[in-house]
């Protein structure tokens, strides 16, 4: 009894600057509007894949795919291990067939940094890499999308759009990267809650586009974003991408303050820490701008050069450098990121 | 050498259950939306008002109209004190005639409530007295709004509706009371800040029309509450009344964090609040509910049978009961009151 052959991927976590809120298609994971993300280099997730023969159990002493997370089985009833099935589901070779997935994030902090996002990422490309599929970005955004909408933006590494497409299958709907490269672009990650959060992501978006009345107006806002936001990356212009990602942001949570109920993923801390980035902005000039998902930690969009002046005021900051593997080959840079895949 | 003949009168502060949030004329102080709100009873403004001969100068040395705040004569340099004078423009009789103004705020505690509603209705009705010009409601209403918009929300006692109106000349927009008295109706007052705004209202709410996208819908969102509130009123179901007013009023401070550059009065003491009060009510079932106006501060809405309870939660609120005046006659209330005005 033999294991078939392995797949193995690393894919990174994303921060939207432009944010996806709302599905105009739950099942196909299809956004109201388009978004944008930015990558977190090597901060995401490994995945190894195989085959396993229905006989070959392991840990896992369940039925069906097995899957682990670092040296933990899965409980299969678990969201997590539903969601991983349904998507491996969309490729299984027979309906008989079984999988031994085990999947690693290497992100030093708790940050609930869309790990669904760089996992679904990863899993389509080891997929990809098992089968030898050789498919292309696009192909494999579109199936990664399905496992999780941002994991879309997670197959390339750079900046990212999410075009929302207008077809009914989601063929056009799927990442492409921008042509940027800006090694001194730094994101800082300010960690208030390694809890779960009080309301998923998914339940939080669809409450929103079914009792806020404000979200009607987020799709025109989301195409003023982009237009704005596009140029200013490739201008490099950080005043402008700030400016823009920070306002989307707090649109964002507007809308989920004007659900009702209302959803308020902001703590105290979260409130005390705008206030001193704002405060600490216009007293320095320095252009550090704050971007939040859906949860109470704030991340921090600014440049290398101004990290140790804001490390003044937010001392718990971790400072993330999407760019920093574009100095190096991709083999460089991933063959010590697999090699220490579980 | 002597003063005329005195006006005096007393008007009540009013908070809005569904907010004002936007001018559609700026100088006539005309509304997007209508709004509503409930007056305070016997808090707001007392003032007296007398034609003062150019001669006469009392404490203010200057010339112009002389206006004291309880004992101190108020900066002609002032906004207060330019707003003042240009409301007393609209009906001064001579461009000679200049008048000498006493007004005092009876509010036992500083939260910032409404002061410039009670202060131009009280002025209002202070004019109204010294010529005896016996105008009607409406009419009062009209020329209060053009002191401060929710001024015409505080000519009469209790749930007051104000009609944003179409009409240019502003004269369809003025307030109207709703039939309703509802004596266990109780207002929380929790003072987190007693200092000026940041931003004024006039400035964000200017702010917000010309930069957040989503608040083009507001004017969709307040028709909706105000169909929902306008019978649950009539019916004093607290619940829909409550939960209404707090999303109205969450959905207001939504539309400012989607300004560009965001709005957010709120302190993260705001905030805690918020999230104690929406587990408390969760808990205990208990019906209370926030609002929330252009500042930290925190109203609360329940039913007096419930005071007791939620006290020991926010034990420094401060309850007021707008519809207690309503169990004497108007003249035993007012005796008091104006018997202490300035």
């Amino acid at each position: 009894m033999t294991l078939s052959r392995e797949g193995k991927a690393f894919a990174p976590s994303n921060i939207a600057l432009i944010k996806y809120w709302g599905k105009r298609d739950r099942a196909l994971n299809l956004p109201i509007t388009s978004s944008l993300s930015v990558t977190l280099g090597q901060l995401g997730t490994c995945t190894t894949l195989r085959e396993r023969p229905l006989e070959f159990k392991g840990l896992c002493q369940y039925e069906g795919d097995h899957l682990y997370l670092g040296d933990t089985c899965v409980d299969p009833q678990t969201e997590f291990h539903r969601k991983a099935t349904r998507f491996l589901s969309l490729s299984r070779p027979t309906p008989e067939t079984r999988y031994e997935l085990r999947t690693a994030s290497n992100i030093p902090i708790a940050a609930g940094l869309a790990s669904s996002a760089s996992g679904f990422a990863a899993l389509t490309l080891a997929l990809n890499d098992l089968y030898q599929w050789n498919l292309s970005i696009p192909d494999l955004s579109r199936l990664a999308r399905q496992g999780s909408g941002s994991a879309c933006r997670s197959l390339e590494q750079g900046f990212v759009e999410w075009h929302a497409g207008s077809r009914a299958d989601g063929m056009d709907s799927y990442g492409t990267r921008l042509e940027v490269t800006w090694p001194e672009f730094s994101i800082g990650i300010i960690v208030l809650s390694d809890q779960p959060k009080p309301i998923s992501s998914r339940l939080a978006m669809e409450r929103t586009r079914e009792t806020s009345t404000l979200y009607q107006a987020w799709p025109t806002q989301v195409a003023n974003d982009l237009a704005r936001i596009r140029p200013a990356l490739l201008a490099k212009d950080i005043e402008t991408v700030g400016q823009v990602a920070e306002h989307n942001a707090l649109s964002m949570h507007a809308t989920l303050l004007s659900a009702d109920p209302a959803i308020l993923y902001s703590t105290p801390k979260t409130v005390e820490i705008y206030h001193t980035l704002w405060a600490f902005r216009q007293e320095t000039g320095i252009p550090v701008y704050l971007t939040q998902d859906a949860g109470p930690n704030v991340k921090l969009i600014t440049l290398a050069a101004y990290e140790a002046r804001i490390e003044s005021i937010f001392p718990t900051v971790h400072w993330v450098h999407p760019f920093e593997a574009c100095s190096a080959t991709n083999q460089q840079i991933l063959t010590p990121i697999l090699n220490k895949c579980p």
